[in-house]
């Protein structure tokens, strides 16, 4: 009776859920991951919008002589909560990565002297930047709102997929100002500005380019600029290098009134004069293409001048995907949660105008048939978690980002699938060929809009490319020696999962040829395992083990960003085979019980990469993807409560709402990825099976609205802070007796039972 | 009976001319204009072709301090007939211009150890250039050929209008090296290059794109290169400041056999293995839009591997263009009557490519509809001349070349018709606005397969532009005061009489508004006579001369590029009221005999920028093109057999056969233009106007073959060297009491017959 109860109250909400979209934009707080370690920005977009538009705190540039300023990568995201100034609003930003690029087309209003020159944040007065509060701050999705104390002017800011809409309250002013610095950039070191094209088209409307050459290589990003009320007078400034030769330029002023601008290093203004509370709007729109496009993009998306309706828009936009999982939990939990959501829908980015055309990676314009082409693959780190939740509630995306990625391959001049790609370009940043995965798992998952043949075709080449990155060392011994690879070890486990992954794609496509040669290198894991020290060890070419092992160590043993105590665990595909390799359950367990209770030295951070205390528990590294999937290897082992308690420990330890809320870089979506799979219940340990391991889950209960329009219901009854441990579990009202679920389970839509419990079963 | 004979003569030789093309080619010297000022290159080029491929000797750069090098005005052709090496091949030259850019992918072939520098002229064996020497250099039109004595190797050049065709016949060696110098430039200061791209697609195909900001700021050139065979291997060097950053691309040793290159200083290199006599052919296609194009402009226009086909079709080209008037005369004059005809039909330049496409002012892409587009547009000079001949004998291509410029003037932010345009960049070279004069003569002749009022609305536009170059102030105070703009004097004479060109073009368009103003425009050229010295002279804003006047000055006192003694009789719109002004016809005439016989002090020659005493006949400039008309201003004087006399006089002293036989840079064909005409008898004095003044005829007979099908036959009975006075005229049999024939005359067809004696009439 109780049973039948539930399922008429599931029924009867879940078709009110289907009729009405909840309001659960109201939980999103994209300050979230802004403060510290993060990298996530505060400012507007649309899911996955080309236009990521947001205030930038500071733009530190390299040092002038070309050496890293460490303080770059503090503003990865061009923003930091503990910042007191604002330099302005910029249209392009990059979601929680460790290294960075874009920053592309600030804007600043100011009212008074004009300056070309951002100023100091110690001395704003010495430039355009403004004070600001976080008192006045308004940060939601696709909306953000301050207040440039210094200027006395209210910026608000919303979004389309490819336009940034400013809207700037003034006070009344004679001498009020807009700034377009055409300079400033994210990670802007020394001439990564290359070229700037500029046409003032009439009295409001203004297009161009931009190209760079920064973390993207050879990027132009095309613009259209258009004023909501004429500017009286504009000007500009070249910072660079005075040209040797301009001929008869010199016949023109071009600092001032002059319409044909084009140069390395630009800063322009545009004049107003503003009454009290006069609101000067500006849409900037973007295109990888031309300027024409981008023109068509602002006509196509954000006609008009209504700066609500386009919020309002946005919002909905957002409402849409946030509903693809609604939860039932306190509100703490769903500002976690649906924040989560909202940093997994930013990236990948639609690299695509409204018109179908983009820039390849082969620097032409291509139309994408039959699919919304993205850009921004981090794919070291969103293969493991980000890509496999795609597969689940965003299956037509993901199938659209493949696509991407096979273009990106057709148009690679190298063969290969992408590693870290970005706006046409390939950034070859971390190890691995995890593009294969992503393809694998949405094949595993039947998800595949794709030509899968072809797809595993572009898989197989990739993983067959000699000169890249220890392959052909790695073909050919069956491990990356570190005398030849300072990162062999840890990618010689990256390709074995991979080509596991591939192995399992080349299996449900019977081209079983392929499967037998993946599988065979799959296991190359165990070229790398010194059974003499039970750890994964760099290994050199003569076939020694190298000597000065150090397995907390993160530097100089074979390992990229993780240690050999994190990266030991690094064999996903076959955690079974994993554990007799190091001795047992009852070792492996004792193994993963030490490593998250561990004390770690201060060596340790003072050494390694990307990571600080606020990412790690014990020696386990949360704020690193390498060990992601380690807390639900318990589920191997006699102690599966184990990954239960760790879980939850984690999402508790891990996961705030204060801006300072996320252990380590968002990761384009990872680390939130992480936590809305662990928070349902469920992880892709091995992305390329269709299995999910079972954790413990924090919500008391998850409907997951899926695109074959089909629901999956999850309820944790008695769920609670101390109840973290799984009793029993049903699916759709039969025991599920075993600690998986399987992809087809959820997109049959169903019912999914935790009874939870304070105590371990 | 005679008369009845010869014209049978005629009417059968004319018959037989359209029936066979006449082998015109035999007599073209590409060399001519090779030595000292003429700025013409030696290379490889179909009629108006948009490769110009040809031999560089040097690339002089730019001082390193970016300060103007002297040397640099001698390469604007890349090539000077004295240099001892060949730096190597490059494929876009502009043709006798004073100034220059270009020179985009020099290619080089070697032997031996691989130099990636191209060395110097006193020691090349310090870098890949070679020696050569005249005796086997073979130049023809679209054919170069030379032995590269340090590496015995024969380099032959052919072309199409987008594919630059290499053959280079190597020794026997092991290492054969050919380089691609994407460095490489003409006029190649500090920061010239801003960007290139490159893909090495497969062995034998490369493509991508350079970036350069020249004397066109933004300009982008997209090439495809493949080789006749593979090569071996292949690397690059980089010698552009180390980039402080480039994140994982550090994964690769990018110098060798990588394919994915872009910086900004780079230069490759491609090996091979070669026999004794192997030929190793190279195609190297071009597109102003996208790398595509260039492939597809290659396999369009240059399929398969035949060199001697693709010659045979150039040449063919240039007989069929080279027929449109075939003279009678002896092989010296043919020589430089022909090689005349090519020099004037080498710019402007097609800018398109095969599939319609190419790069606008505005940096978009734009399709041209029903019209090829050219760019090259040097119109100060190429006015006067060179449109007119085309409006006789090229009148679809002039037409065209008008709907490239109305196109420009569409995509030009500042709303003007171009001034000197290249390469989807105006670089505002030279004073004036004279497309309009362009456009003018073309309505006047009838000749207007664009929208007539629209040019007419852009010409205006143009002409009101008061913020350029004086208009403005031209506009209120009748002139332009040299207080206010340092060549106003000049600029002022240029503007009257372009306002006169436009107010012809709004007459025959019935538009008497804009006939009346720009009539009354047309006058200004008084407020710059000062009746007091009986010349044009510089003024202030206050209405006085300027005091020190220095009328042989080319220095300080107004002009441009001229002196008060040249530039006093800049009234081609009305030679009459000019004659008035200076005080009657018996005073003009004396002023012309002193002009024509005056003697130059050397502080002329010192302070004059494009003038040497090659181009001098007295203190008349025959090398800078404002004295273009000057010989034919006799016809309004009492004694037009003077400009019979002197216009033999600057054909016989200005045009040679030799190196060095063009006294002036030829100015994409402008002097070629003037040659022409002369030589034929006649020239267009005012174009705008529908008629031409008669000179002497220096051959016996030319037959222009029109567009129309008609053929106009001119024959000068019993001329010859001091034969140059005309006796009488007859136009189809009727005499011609006039010293001007029209262009309908002309273009009816029809037979104009000079009778020629050694004494003047």
């Amino acid at each position: 009776m109780r049973q039948y109860l539930s399922f008429l109250i599931i029924l009867l909400s879940s078709s009110a859920q289907s009729q009405k979209t909840e309001n659960l934009v109201q939980y999103v707080n994209p300050i979230i991951g802004t403060e510290r370690m993060g990298h996530t920005f505060p400012g507007a977009t649309v899911p996955f919008g080309m236009v990521q538009l947001s205030p930038d705190t500071d733009t530190i540039p390299y040092e002038n002589d070309g050496h890293y300023n460490p303080d770059v990568y503090k503003y990865c995201a061009g923003y930091q909560y503990d910042d007191k100034t604002i330099v302005g609003f910029s249209h392009t930003h990059f979601s929680g990565t460790g290294h960075s690029d874009l920053g592309d087309f600030l804007i600043m209003p100011t009212v008074g002297k004009l300056q070309l020159n951002p100023g100091t944040a110690d001395n704003p007065e010495s430039g355009f930047r403004s004070r600001y509060s976080h008192k006045t701050e308004v940060s939601e999705a696709d909306y953000y709102k301050v207040k440039l104390d210094d200027y006395n002017i209210v910026a608000e800011l919303t979004t389309t997929a490819r336009v940034g809409f400013h809207l700037y309250t003034f006070p009344k002013t004679d001498s009020a100002h807009i700034i377009l610095d055409l300079m400033s950039g994210i990670y802007n070191y020394p001439d990564k500005n290359v070229w700037t094209f500029i046409r003032i088209v009439n009295d409001s409307l203004i297009t161009g380019y931009r190209e760079t050459s920064g973390w993207a290589r050879t990027r132009t990003l095309y613009f259209a600029m258009q004023f909501s009320k004429p500017f009286i007078e504009y000007g500009s400034k070249d910072f660079g290098k005075r040209e040797p030769y301009r001929g008869f330029w010199g016949k023109f002023d071009q600092r001032k009134n002059f319409p044909a601008l084009a140069g390395r290093q630009l800063r322009m203004y545009f004049n107003f004069k503003t009454n009290e509370g006069e609101k000067i709007k500006v849409k900037f729109a973007l295109s990888p293409v031309s300027q024409e496009n981008a023109l068509n993009n602002m006509h196509a998306e954000a006609p008009g001048w209504n700066f609500g309706k386009i919020k309002e828009k946005g919002q909905k936009q957002w409402n849409k995907e946030l509903n693809k999982i609604v939860i039932d939990a306190d509100k703490e939990e769903k500002i976690n949660f649906y924040t989560a959501m909202y940093h997994a829908f930013i990236n990948p980015t639609i690299y695509m105008d409204e018109n179908g055309y983009y820039k390849g990676l082969d620097q032409n314009i291509h139309k994408a048939k039959g699919f919304t082409n993205y850009t921004t693959f981090s794919l070291w780190d969103t293969y493991r978690a980000l890509h496999p939740l795609f597969n689940i509630i965003q299956p037509k995306r993901n199938g659209d980002m493949i696509k991407s990625m096979l273009a990106h391959y057709d148009q690679s001049v190298m063969h290969m699938l992408p590693i870290w790609s970005n706006s046409a370009n390939e950034n070859w940043c971390m190890t691995g060929y995890h593009a294969v995965a992503v393809i694998a798992d949405a094949v595993a998952k039947g998800n595949t809009p794709f030509n899968a043949n072809k797809a595993l075709d572009a898989c197989v080449t990739t993983a067959h490319h000699r000169s890249y990155d220890g392959i052909g060392l790695y073909e050919d011994m069956g491990y990356i020696p570190v005398d030849k690879n300072g990162t062999g070890t840890s990618t010689t486990l990256e390709y074995a999962y991979d080509d596991w992954a591939i192995a399992q794609m080349a299996k449900k496509l019977n081209r079983m040829d392929i499967y037998k040669e993946f599988m065979k290198r799959s296991g190359n894991y165990k070229n790398v395992f010194d059974p003499s020290v039970g750890f994964m060890r760099a290994r050199f070419s003569d076939g020694s083990f190298k000597k000065d092992f150090d397995p907390l160590s993160t530097s100089g043993q074979g390992f990229i960003e993780g240690n050999s105590w994190n990266y030991s665990l690094f064999v996903p595909q076959d955690p079974a085979s994993l554990i007799q390799l190091m001795g047992g359950k009852k070792k492996f367990t004792h193994y993963l019980d030490t490593l998250f209770t561990m004390h770690l030295p201060d060596k340790f951070f003072a050494e390694t990469e990307d990571i600080t205390r606020d990412g790690i528990i014990g020696g386990y590294v949360h704020g690193n993807e390498p060990s992601h999937h380690i807390a639900y290897l318990y589920n191997w082992t006699d102690e599966p409560w184990k990954t239960q308690e760790t879980v939850r420990m984690i999402l508790k330890n891990q996961y705030h709402t204060g801006p300072a809320g996320l252990g380590g870089n968002d990761d384009t979506g990872q680390m939130s990825a992480w936590y809305i799979f662990s928070t349902i219940g469920f992880y892709p340990v091995a992305p390329g099976s269709d299995v999910y391991q079972i954790g413990s889950p924090a919500v008391n209960a998850a409907t997951l609205h899926l695109e074959n329009g089909k629901t999956f219901y999850i309820e944790a009854k008695n769920q609670g802070g101390n109840n973290v441990y799984i009793q029993k579990i049903e699916l759709n009202g039969k025991p599920l007796n075993r600690l998986y679920i399987t992809h087809s389970e959820i997109m049959n839509g169903g019912k999914l039972v935790f009874y939870m419990s304070s105590k371990h079963a």
